[in-house]
């Protein structure tokens, strides 16, 4: 709803590489396909820039131009991730440095370290440039600076920014080196400078130095991201900034940190699988971006996010682009809206001749508009104007699920028990076992109000800081429920284990103390008392209070517990010692979710049918889209607004279809 | 028949390894065996300049009149491929260096870089010293450079050199910019300085810049060998040079353009398959080496080329040597000779003790004469003796197959839809269901006279620039058929995708337009309408004009085309959107060869039986060589060349054996 | 019994990372398990040396001052395996290098480069300084020299001491050059300078520069430890000095050359099966141990070694911790001393907070005393203290296996006829062949006394000197039998191959002549005549004077010998020219050894249970150690030394459990 009162639609735009005539195309095909915004110029610095100090703007002001008289906004990139060659020759101290000490060179994209000053210098320049050019222009709806902050590096200005980062963070050396445990292997500090970014060396690092160059990463890329926005800002404090997220095990990012310095969470997501387990990241990852938004704001206002990058027709596994299936595209898209996306944009439009992203998907295939793709992009248009009221409305759940940026670092660590060990993977389970039940949750970070909801799930919450602990334990103790899982609560916010049983900080509330791990082999599973089976990891539980739900069947742990329950304060606490398998976790989560006193959204979809519902007020949303290869009938009461007939009792959505609908009060 | 009328046989012989008894023992074997060329001095710098400037040739002068009075010729090395120790020390610049800026040090072979002025210079002067000694000693019978160009680097003689390089081939920075669609990503360059080899950067290379800097390296090495060739043909100008191809992706050499500056194409083959694949490898290898001497010889001479290299014993595959069974050496020996093959020559003739191949296959292994392998020398030696008179006959074939050196280099890019995208091996499977259809065909270079062809065979032709196009468009206007398949036509000479539908370059030709690309998964297998399957890739093919051979059956395909005929001037152009299983890809082929009026070379030879006849005017030879382990009855008329027998209505070859019939004139 | 009369009994301590309280309630605890001797300061130089020449003892001479309050003795650490942060800043030129030249940085342990005169001189001065000032402590029992020898590094300082080391071993350059067949790819020095470490190169490494660079290694790494012994030593020469050694392929060290400098041979054992295997991998372990110790004590007298570290309740292996089950940590222990080790030792004694192993295992663990380890670990130290007689007797045993390092780092090199050839593993394999026939065996180094021995093993020693091959051919002579196993007497102490047919240098001795090898792909079997099948190899095994025992049974070798026997002097060599199956392995030992004059331990022991005889003049004791999940009866008379009581006639040892009897004699 940036400025126009529609849902965003529209995706990365490169006009640098396309002739005038192309701009022109380009600009009725959006209109055709109802395309309001575009993100335009996020790796133009070369052609804008294109000699230090040189400038060349001509072009962009034409587009920008051309694009305001086409009614679509512009979301204006600044083009810090790439700057041009000419960049690189002159500061060959700001191209980034690996731990093992490689110096890499231009040649593809983010080949800069982000913590050497000529760097930063130069991308203020540049932003500082457009801002002054284009902050007023009618066209822009939003800056959108850099893309995809991620990237890392170990050179000297790293490890000195690295040092006053840690001086700071610890206040003295005696603090860090207890907190990073340096008695272990004779790693003491004696003096700052002797700390250096974890380079190769020997053998196993050191956890909590791992830890801190994640952390220290986050803040320094953020302290980039703020530089422009505060000059953009100042240009012109009513234009809303953001950035783009990238997701993935990779990004040393807190993007729930970050979230409070941004007018608009965007994430850009792409699923991994290609079976039915890509609805389910997505529906994972926009309850994330959700939940970031919420972490952000604070304040308790509607938080803003945006799905800003997507693949129109592929899904990019390892080794190969699976062509998405005709209406995939639109049910992705309205997964993410449904859980409160304010539209959904793609990289990219067209997709260009060449470079190293030649074949990515894009709205105009290289075939052109005479395409299944663009076909589908104007009828994805069209249904977002038919349900572009359904943004006034709030995403209803009442199961919370705890994420943890850090808790996701450390469990990367060398020297755990287990190489299995994953923190997104354990809240993306979490969630998919929700998603499977037909129940709504929200994402939130530890700390976060949690009142509004009966059931608080914390999978592999690993590190786990006093304050946690006793935000759980407060939220149980007013009557809430907890299901907390294995590792969570192990160490604290050093990633130092806490002493004296499993899980130190949480054993109180679970009335349990865990006395041995049994991490599983791959592939190897444990079966439970219930039916099912555990996998990857297994646990010696010894009640203390806590009643048994599940037990171990066989092996050294048979008749132990594998899931407990405990009373604690007003509410209840369940600890899952082991990762059941889907239809188990399931069940489990029914279970719990049950007893907290939480129902699905619609009881009545079938699986493979995904229902959100948005509330604003008296009014409601039913988001029903249909994963399935058939039709379905969903009780329901209220107008469809995609094909604007009334609802009486039941609306059937077709095969791989939507329906949206405008639901009766009651 | 370099010089005695006779085919060669030999191989790499090292008397630097040594005693002059061995040598002497080594001419008798070498004489039992029948050789008459041994490849000497491959690695023998450090033997001949133990010191810059100092010479050592007295031991060299030894062996080549023993070799000489002992009636065996010799093609003399360039030693070029192993610089000394002491050059490297006096040189560390002319160290190459890896695409992460690793400087490799001495201590295996070919530790040069090939750009650096050093090593260049000092590879001159090794080499006029050599001419100047031995290009008139009676046992020369050629020169052999150097040995298996291929090597690359990344230091900064080489960034200079590509540099310049790159302002030869595309004139200007604009032109560069533009083929290398550099306004992706910020990659506009403003100076020809800014340009580096594409050394390890953040994230995806430039695919053009991939693509030159092969193209470079090709080029670069033929600059080092055709430096080494004058010179050697200045000293006497009557010694054909040549120098041993390697084959491998790993090569950046451009094997057929390179076959414009050798006086004989010469290919080392290692099969890498245990099993039969081992043959076809060997029958695609030896074709591949005709194509490129045709391609080279231009004027329509008979061309020569030899199988320089090969193993005798042993099979090469990761982790093992494969001991080949009793027999298999002559086979392969004798597929390399029916297909034009001026000889059989081996690495090596006699093991070493020690360095890093130790281990390699030999003519005379570490167990000595009395020993299988060298048993099995003797008869091969016996064997083409008896067949000498072939090498006069042309090799029949009608059909060719189109190999292009740059599109296997391009599809090696990161950022394709799949990461199985392979020319030589889509080239390697279409031989294959020829070979196994038993056909013979040839290899051409987009470009190559094709007029002698009743059906062109293009798989995966990625790269097409519009010569090529027209190439094929004529050779189907004017009567001839076309197989093309997918990937053909995408991409121009400069890796560009062709826009409005692929394949851009050859819509027309095939009467289609593909929509989208649909790559399958390793293992993925779609079903075929007349049968059998497609892997690694399908397409949504719409045709226009084109009619159906072969529809896809299920999945989101189901119903479109998945093999199209086009009729187009008086020829026809059919269209592969997969890639068949083999046995459907041969019946396939059989149908296309068919329909273009060719047949099989001897269509009562059953599966298993490689069959390629040779002809010079009136006089033809029928090889038949038996893979199989039971005896073959084939119809043939003529002199059986190896038993000396009349062979009338009916030749028996036996299991594992070969025939070669001199066939009586129709 | 290193000064109390009873087993050694402890681990590692760790005083640094704990506050003095811990370090009160730590002795407690070990006394409460009967510890009596602690590991100190490994680890601990920056604590020790917080600033270079500014010592920090306070803290040791407490804790050594509480421990000897306690009863228990202390093998106090030289902390040189981690040099502290601010050694390594200011002398970044002792940080190692690896073979492609990236510098390692400060960060894990082991980061130092011990050919660099800076890190040797800091070593020796921390190592003077602490035996000034402990070598006179009432707590000190031995001193712990540094930790797992092994690290190498190719910076210039080694570079240098690697040409020095090369000098010294060849004499000349021209037995270098000899020595690694540097006439193969031109590779001939012509000044010492010339030559480098084994650096990154382009292609195959010259295998006598990989097999000098690992012996370099192994002397340079044992002159540094001979430094700090012998500074120890003048000390106080009554305190044994010692070193754990590290087991592992990567290893440079010749721990057998090694124990010649030691007066304890002490090492790590970390078990990496999770099944049955872990208990064979134990005692193999124990049996090299013993077999370094009698090769260092050269004397006769009985060697002494001991189970330095050991994991209490993990088994580590790639990706994961396996918890052992209940009973296990004492099997292996006794399985240990069982074998002669003089204790049982753990890392750790309490696990650590964190650092990069605060995972590891540890006799009191995360959950702290109230847990099944440290109760486990209670009932091992009064076990221990019931057997401490038994470390009087000397361990029986009539089959020895050779075993050699210097073939284990020859198999690793590159260009062998398969990947899959492994010394250690083929040892292993002999070893556990044995173990599961019930024979007790030795481990001894080519050359060592075997007078005692009715069956010598050599599997795949593939360097053998004259001298090595005398020995064996000595052995036999005299009446002694041989089992010899593929690859044995291949090549020479250069690695150079043997010429004239396999196995060169005991082709006499076996009476036949192996014409070609066969190496098996992975997975691939061949059948034998007797039954059972072999893996791995297979060879051309043309007998001359040996009989065939068993013959390969289809493919090209069908009807030739895989094994065979050879009646030698007043002996017989056995040769074994494939990997048979475990079972088929073991019957052809027990045929072996049945041949020989050998049986087993305890005859009437089943599968499983481990039975090892120790014998001290009249007395002798039987440990039986129970590894299957019932209670086994097994003959024996005499008294149990666990229980207490008498065995008359037939002893039950509890399913996983032990008896350890006093036997009467006879």
């Amino acid at each position: 709803m940036w400025g126009d009162g529609r849902l965003c639609y529209g995706g990365d735009w490169n006009p640098e590489q396309w002739s005038p005539q192309v701009w022109r195309e380009d600009v009725a095909l959006m209109r055709q396909a109802r395309v309001n915004l575009v993100t335009v110029g996020v790796f133009a610095w070369s052609r804008l820039e294109p000699a230090p100090g040189r400038y060349t703007f001509d072009w962009l002001d034409q587009v920008l131009d051309l694009l305001h008289d086409g009614g679509i906004r512009v979301a204006l990139a600044t083009p810090t991730a790439s700057p041009p060659p000419w960049f690189s020759l002159a500061h060959p101290g700001a191209l980034p440095v690996t731990a093992d000490g490689v110096r890499l060179h231009h040649g593809s994209r983010d080949t800069y370290c982000a913590a050497a000053p000529a760097y930063r210098t130069a991308a203020r320049r540049i932003t500082e440039v457009l801002a002054d050019r284009y902050a007023t222009h009618p066209a822009l709806a939003m800056w959108h600076v850099h893309n995809e902050y991620g990237t890392t590096c170990h050179c000297e200005h790293t490890a000195a920014a690295f040092r006053t980062w840690l001086a700071q963070r610890h206040g003295d050396l005696g603090a860090l080196n207890t907190a990073w445990v340096t008695s272990f292997w004779s790693q003491h500090y004696s003096d700052w400078a002797q700390i250096s970014t974890p380079r190769a060396t020997q053998y196993l690092a050191n956890p909590g130095q791992l830890l801190d160059f994640r952390r220290f990463w986050s803040d320094t890329l953020l302290a980039a991201y703020v530089e422009q926005r505060d000059l953009l800002r100042a240009a012109n404090p009513r234009v809303p900034v953001t950035t783009n997220y990238v997701l993935g095990d990779w990004v040393p990012v807190d993007h729930a940190r970050w979230a409070r310095e941004v007018d608009l969470v965007a994430i850009d997501h792409y699923p991994s699988a290609v079976d039915g387990g890509a609805e389910e990241q997505s529906a994972f990852a926009a309850d994330l971006a959700r939940g970031w938004a919420r972490h952000g704001a604070g304040d308790g206002t509607t938080p803003a996010w945006l799905l800003m990058e997507s693949a129109p027709n592929h899904i990019y596994t390892p080794g190969r682009m699976h062509t998405k299936e005709p209406g995939r595209m639109a049910r992705h898209s309205l997964s993410h809206i449904a859980r409160g996306s304010r539209g959904a944009m793609f990289f990219q439009w067209r997709a260009p001749a060449g470079g190293a992203e030649r074949f990515h998907s894009a709205l105009v295939p290289h075939a052109g508009p005479d395409s299944r793709v663009y076909r589908e992009a104007v009828r994805l248009g069209a249904i977002l104007d038919r349900i572009a009221e359904t943004d006034a409305g709030a995403v209803e759940a009442s199961v919370a699920i705890a994420w943890d940026a850090a808790s996701g670092w450390a469990l990367q660590h060398p020297g755990l028990p287990s190489a299995s060990l994953d923190h997104h993977a354990e809240v993306s389970a979490a969630h998919r076992a929700l998603w499977r039940s037909g129940y709504a949750c929200d994402v939130v970070v530890p700390g976060d109000p949690v009142e509004a909801y009966r059931l608080l799930v914390l999978p592999a919450l690993y590190l786990t800081c006093d304050a946690t602990a006793d935000w759980v334990r407060e939220h149980v103790r007013r009557g809430g429920h907890a299901l907390v899982t294995w590792l969570s609560g192990v160490a604290d916010e050093h990633a130092r284990v806490r002493l004296g049983g499993y899980p130190g900080a949480l054993r109180d509330l679970l009335g349990l103390r865990v006395e041995e791990f049994h991490p599983l082999a791959e592939g190897e599973q444990v079966l439970l008392s219930r039916g099912g089976t555990g996998r990857v990891w297994s646990e010696t539980v010894r009640p203390a209070g806590a009643e048994t739900v599940t037990a171990y069947v066989g092996g050294v742990l048979d008749g132990l517990p594998a899931v407990t329950r405990h009373r604690y304060g007003a509410g209840a606490a369940w600890y899952v010692s082991t990762r059941p398998d889907d239809e188990t976790y399931r069940r489990l989560m029914v279970e719990a979710a049950h007893a907290a006193g939480v129902g699905p959204v619609c009881p009545a979809a079938p699986p493979g049918v995904e229902a959100v519902r948005r509330r604003a007020g008296e009014a409601s949303w039913l988001f029903l889209v249909n994963h399935t290869d058939r039709p379905q009938r969903i009780p329901a009461d209220g107008m469809d607004l995609l094909t604007d007939t009334p609802v009486d009792g039941e609306v059937v959505v077709p095969a791989g279809g939507v329906a949206v609908i405008r639901e009766t009060p009651d």
